[in-house]
């Protein structure tokens, strides 16, 4: 069994006067942080802030890539062709890049968003869009997605790294897939259930696609109401298991 | 006198489906572009093409960082504050420069764009964290603007190199200031009336400046309806004048 | 052959510094117009405007209801549900009907534009949820929109007046639908071809619907650049061919 | 003394995804609720939803009517000219008219808020613009404002009905000017002490007036964290003191 795991969490969803999430709260227990770009969420002043607490915290920096939806907050599929993902996605790069630039240090990850999410691990011209925009900045840049979607195959293919995902707080369905948010369950609201679960993804590997893929990064989420505590004692239990909680490609010390 | 000056010209301006300006016909004509950054004018798809348009004729890239208020296309002055100031800047300079990165190229310079540009040359507060958000994002990027501004008085005190600019194709008082475009004779029509008032610029140097400046870049307005036309002729007079036309910062070659 | 006929165009698409269509070269020759609300496209000082030329040119005048996405000018589907459906219909109907009401007239009919009109002509629950909206605002409203579709179906049983659109300058295929506009040929360039098909349809009813639908209103397109002379041209060869000119509901004089 | 008074507060504020205010704790207090309309705060869902949540508790409806800065709340002063605020005025109107009249009824006043609030006590020529979009909409409105303002004025010359307004929960300066938010002791924390300013006024009439102007409005601000239990406390004190909290215009039973 693995022994070491990403903590992923989004980060940076408030907006004007709107709060969102309890960045400040969170930040501290994860090893990577997902930041709206101002897409679906986000501002200029909340990007700045957002990287700030990342770079204190020494949290690696990701660009949540979304589709340009404030109101739907990128929950709401729509239907873009691949030149407008390829150049939305470079966009956000750009603008979330210029923060982690100023602050000396640069990004680390991409992830897509809501509906973004689904759309590139479906459509083959969408995730092709979107790698080649990533791999166009900065070939580096690490890919957090579903594994066995069409995004880890563009990735693949472009020899992108691409970081499979798992949910720590969501249920899972037999065939592998997430359990709609609308049923009963499909939230996990213990810390012990939630970590049994990814431990037992760290050891058997993700479920749903074709062949088990290791699950490299586990997402927490950051809009539940004890989002604070939920992320330090998933981290905590996470250690005493003996899980070492390190960012994709971070060399162990 | 002075035997080169830069040529700059407001790029990228289209929204959606909506089209402002020439850019494909004023860009051959130009050594500097000043483009939109999504915050007054341009979209994601609109930067893309602009940026590649501009490594197409080798034209400096600047990001023209503005107000965000499309509506008003960046022209009415809003009561923002310096972390605002800071965070806009910031913002657009990361976006406009994730599509220059992706073309292989990166940021020259920075233009302040409406009533920003108004503001910081007034304003020492926006000013300096207009300027300081450059800095800390390039320090070797140009800050274009008025002569004997707050912004280049910032400029100056942070290193960045201030570029002080002239109209080519707009007329001053004897205050040395813009006549509004309200008043008659405002806008020069004629190509030979605005060649002169540039060559007599380079002679003697910017007017309103309490001691002269020289004046290192001319910008011509890309939303006049002869706008390629425009260019190319006022470039050719410049250059049957023995002008260099070349952007500030580029070796003679 | 029925003797009279609505004559529609989409007007008051510009967006702030962004002018699209030749709204005061065509008003004269249409007799409803089809404003935009805010959401696809047009701004508040555009909605006044068009309005104002609309009552000057006795034009009936309907709410153009669109996405709420103008970088994708509403031509983008996007999933929204039931209720956006029905809040952003009365959003457009409210807004547009402010400057209506200001201007001593009220609004005659509503039109969904882009995506939209293609969703609610499919999806049952997105049309009633639009007819719902315009009978709780004023149940004398008409409903332009096409043929056979989920929106008449709608229309009819909450006993709204739908009205059956034709296209005057774009082509139908065998089936009866509309050509894709990257199809050649699929938009109609001579007035008289145009004028042709309007006849055609107003002699043998809309191609497409399973049972011969007469066509009451026939939209114009406001965006090809002669479109002043293409709406002059195509109503005066309409009027020399017996047919009235007359909004639905409007009483011959 | 007068012996009623309406009971006001800004309601309707959310935006998205993201949640503003406890309107549904609020509601059941007050007299009259300020709605915002999309502007600087509110989108068509939250408008409806606010509506219907105005109508079950018999509260009077106004359009919140402000600048269109989503990110900035509205409390950024642009500079609008009068054609603007003409528009923007009529805009909100009809937006929130539009829910208004599906729900059965209709607005009842518009306060302006934030910085347009400022903007119009202080420019005659804005608040000429915004009285006389309100009186081509609805001559029977009440416009919400401070006493002795160019708004005042502007309703004065109308014919407009004008309500002068006065904060339960904000402190004044012995000038009669309200002390900025960044003061101690601005904002008033006790319900007895918003209630003993209340009654005061409603003795000696409003602070800073140049003559006494009876206060016929008293605002509350919903943005308190316990603005539901400080809506409800300070409508019991009042009702004590024997004052009837009661809508401008509404007829006592």
């Amino acid at each position: 069994m693995q022994r070491r795991i990403d903590l992923n969490c989004d980060m940076g969803e408030s907006f004007g006067p709107w709060r969102m999430g309890d960045d400040a709260g969170v930040m501290p227990y994860i090893t990577s942080a997902n930041i709206a770009c101002g897409f679906h969420a986000g501002d200029s002043e909340t990007m700045r802030a957002t990287v700030a607490l990342a770079v204190d915290q020494a949290v690696a920096i990701g660009a949540h890539v979304g589709l340009p939806d404030l109101e739907g907050f990128g929950r709401r599929e729509m239907a873009i062709d691949a030149r407008q993902a390829y150049a939305y996605t470079l966009h956000q790069l750009g603008a979330l890049s210029g923060f982690a630039q100023a602050a000396g240090t640069a990004l680390h990850h991409v992830k897509p968003h809501g509906a973004l999410y689904h759309m590139v691990a479906r459509e083959a011209s969408l995730a092709r869009a979107m790698v080649d925009a990533i791999r166009s900045f900065d070939a580096r840049l690490c890919v957090y997605g579903p594994a066995g979607s069409a995004l880890s195959a563009a990735s693949a293919v472009a020899g992108v790294r691409f970081v499979a995902e798992g949910f720590a707080d969501r249920r899972y369905g037999d065939d592998g897939l997430l359990l709609p948010r609308s049923e009963v369950g499909a939230v996990i609201e213990s810390v012990a259930d939630a970590v049994a679960q990814a431990l037992r993804f760290m050891e058997l590997g993700l479920p749903g696609a074709a062949s088990p893929t290791a699950m490299e990064t586990l997402c927490l989420h950051g809009d539940r109401s004890d989002a604070a505590t939920f992320a330090r004692e998933s981290r905590q239990a996470l250690e005493r298991a003996g899980i070492r909680l390190i960012a994709p490609g971070h060399a162990d010390k």
